[in-house]
């Protein structure tokens, strides 16, 4: 674990600095995949009881769990991992505006066995650090969006605190605190968006990505974020696309599997907070890919999120 | 401690069913500082590195301490504040339009005590319950809204989600998952406000109080449901008051006490999400008091909060 510890470090500076970081991306994602496939089973806990039932799998290692994970959309053998990377990486490069299903199935296998293998080495081997699979997951989106956007402008972040005239009210020294438990941008003293692409560093408008795990109570921030652009800089100068990995939960006395849902409140927030372009999942909730859902909000996979990053950046 | 839970549970069942619960949330409350006094020190843990400095205890039982407390606001002797709540519900009961400053700092010791001395025994004696101290935070100041407004309209929530046409939208079994970790509502399918007040069952407009102990990232919420509230209903129809206790941290370390304050996403939010009608602590925090942050929001104590309810309600 210590070896993926120090990777992620070093992926996560470069990253920091905006640097290109694929190759340490990769590095990563392989070294976890590679020790949960030998230190593992990966075996069947339970279903999923919708229509049709979706069967889940875990990662266990003596005694502990890891989050479910399915079996049909991660890829477990490592020299079919290893091809389905590469043939990701080399569709990328060609760009997603010719991708046809196929493309994007690829795509949202190898996200999703990336994500989830950092994300399973933390559950069993480093419990404490529940924040860490999400900082994984924006990583790696950021590397592959570099490889398929080579002369896009990327930044980490809109920093919305800035849009105030007086500059200087995140400043004050009781901010230094422990960071707050939800991951929403720098710490408790600002705000601010997830991943930033625009088409050329000149271009009047942009693609904000949030990229979540699991968003639970903190589904509120990107459509609050949106309205925040939306008021600051007009509507249609940033659109949101809301990327999510999967949303679960283990139900240990029935050994089941729960799709986590709130249709209710992604509605609410779509019609009077401000509207998402998209939303995004690897395993998309059988509850979000409903009719009713779909005239609200386009809810689709991560592999057709390329496509759209691409058509929305004409890239 | 089961004393407590047991008061507790009674007070929180009467307050569900919106009956009046004064005397359960009296009981409850007398019972936690009853067991403070008896049981703990109250001793010097610390001070705010603030202009002044502010000193801050805690509650210390054998090898454990409480979160922070102001000795200056803490009403400590069992005597004393026995003599300040009678007073303070006798004041609730002339209605606050009359209040002076002395009204108004009475009211501002007694909730600042009585949440408090709930909170540090739920922080000495039954750590796991994190969620507990802010439901006791709504209980009190519902029992003491309708002590002081007999004749208004109370209802625990506005169901935001019911907005919607398709009221089966937060229905799915799937939804039926532990809570999320974020005290927001009803639990993941729905999303609702907290405590409404309006003049009358009739009245078209009413207050929206939203009641945090810590507000950390989850500020955002009374902004965001204030936004939809407004697109909803037109601006003016509601107007929310957030109303806060104390937001500290202890530092183990220096044995100092941070205030933690997030003066940048208030501003911002106020902007550009949607405006509240003030902010509210017992505890305010030095940064929120300063010009800048006045000219932008109302920032005032919980005291004085009884006074801006009963001019809003005319009452």
């Amino acid at each position: 674990m210590d070896n993926i510890k120090q990777l992620l470090k070093v992926a996560a500076k470069r990253y920091n600095k905006l640097q290109p970081h694929g190759e340490h991306a990769r590095d990563l994602v392989f070294a976890a995949h590679g020790k949960l496939a030998g230190e593992c089973e990966f075996v069947g806990y339970g279903a999923y009881a919708g229509r049709p039932t979706v069967a889940y799998n875990v990662f266990s290692f003596q005694a502990d769990v890891s989050r479910p994970v399915r079996p049909d959309i991660y890829i477990g053998d490592p020299a079919e991992f290893e091809a389905k990377f590469g043939a990701f990486i080399e569709n990328l490069r060609r760009g997603a505006l010719t991708w046809s299903h196929n493309e994007a199935q690829i795509a949202n296998e190898v996200v999703y066995t990336s994500v989830l293998a950092v994300a399973c080495c933390y559950d069993l081997w480093q419990r404490g650090s529940r924040k860490t699979p999400g900082t994984v997951f924006e990583i790696l989106m950021a590397a592959w969006l570099q490889e398929m956007l080579p002369r896009a402008a990327f930044s980490k972040h809109i920093p919305l605190t800035e849009l105030l005239e007086d500059t200087d009210v995140a400043d004050a020294t009781e901010e230094d605190v422990e960071p707050a438990p939800a991951e929403d941008g720098d710490g408790p003293g600002s705000v601010s968006t997830d991943l930033v692409v625009k088409a050329t560093v000149d271009a009047d408008r942009g693609i904000v990505i949030p990229l979540k795990i699991t968003t639970r109570e903190r589904i509120v921030q990107p459509f609050a974020h949106q309205r925040i652009l939306d008021s600051a800089f007009g509507a249609g100068a940033f659109r949101s696309l809301l990327v999510c990995i999967s949303e679960t939960q283990l139900d240990d006395k029935t050994k089941s599997v729960k799709q986590v849902c709130v249709p209710g409140t992604v509605k609410l927030f779509q019609k009077y907070l401000a509207p998402l372009s998209g939303l995004y999942y690897c395993d998309v909730p059988q509850r979000y890919a409903a009719a009713d859902m779909q005239q609200v909000i386009s809810v689709r996979s991560v592999g057709e999120f390329f496509i759209d990053v691409a058509v929305l950046l004409n890239a």
